[in-house]
């Protein structure tokens, strides 16, 4: 692509290099952006680089947070014995939506995964299991992906937490409320009968 | 969405305000730009908000340009006797990747669309009609896409000009270049019969 403007060449190229974003996609956002009022995208450009530069992680459990501990980990109703495994803050707001889930989390920041050069180092694992070294961790929730390398990272996790004798449980695969069994693929429908829950507890949790 | 950072949210909800960006997307991408060096972020913002303020348009076509007058302009090579009229900057790039046209440009910016209040007066015609005027102009090519706002848009420009008694040409319609005859669409095909070139004249063009 050969540009008029410098000023508009480098805008492309800067935006182009974020996922699944193109040349052409980030020549259509940039003109959008022409054409609204100068406000917007001062505002868009301010947001950007003060979330980049003041943001910060929580000491604790490594989510996303403005505070030294965030919201979860500082609020003394929620259970601290019980903490949660997971990749990023997408899934903290996914299990806070479904509001089951009283206790604490641990936020890796991804999987392990040689391919991307992910390895064990480059996650949050060591505070993990300083934290159950620790003490207070009475049960631990594997709630990562169920792919190779979110099964690696689980494993990875359980072999270093092995000695100190915590409850691990993950989270119950099986078919979605309101799926049919039909169109329900083999493995998921098979690790749903082989973990079937007795009737009375299923009715509970209606 | 509930977000545990100010920062984040912020963010997010800016870049979700571009065209074909939702919550989810932004967030992706925002937590792609805070696993990258905090470079690309200052890169990325700074681009923004520089190409936004700097922006400038070429005095005589309108086209986005570093300077006064766009280097399609300035080029004292390109036969300004011809303008080709289209609606933004994506359309210039277009056409001068063909290399086939050795015109001048003008650039309208956007069709004439009561729905979504582009009325004749928010698009660059009043300087088109004063460039017919002026007396230079031999020919102008419409080549604004042909929907109803583009067909509008020609027919209106067409009135403001009629009197200066230029010759007005439109972009040729038809089969696209190694299209099958059986998937192309009726009005096309339809078009491209009516409007037929001597045999002679496309040997010449290959």
């Amino acid at each position: 692509m050969e540009f008029s403007s410098k000023l508009l060449e480098n805008a492309v190229n800067e935006v182009s290099q974020l996922p699944g974003i193109g040349k052409r996609t980030a020549l259509r956002l940039m003109l959008h952006l022409l054409r609204q009022p100068e406000n917007q995208t001062r505002q868009l450009s301010e947001s950007l680089w003060k979330m980049r530069e003041e943001i910060n992680f929580c000491a604790n459990c490594h989510n996303i947070s403005d505070k030294k501990l965030c919201e979860i980990c500082a609020n003394p109703n929620r259970v601290e014995e019980i903490v949660c495994v997971v990749e990023d803050i997408r899934d903290v707001m996914a299990i806070e939506n479904t509001s089951q889930y009283k206790g604490h989390y641990h936020v890796l920041g991804g999987k392990i995964s040689p391919m991307d050069g992910m390895g064990p180092g480059e996650l949050n694992i060591h505070s993990l299991v300083e934290k159950v070294k620790a003490g207070t961790v009475q049960e631990l929730i594997f709630a990562l992906s169920s792919t190779m390398e979110g099964d690696t990272t689980n494993f990875y996790i359980f072999k270093q937490i092995e000695p100190y004798n915590i409850t691990t449980t993950t989270i119950a695969r099986g078919i979605s409320v309101g799926d049919e069994l039909e169109y329900a693929d083999e493995v998921t429908l098979g690790r749903s009968i082989v973990n079937r829950i007795p009737f009375e507890t299923s009715l509970k949790n209606q």
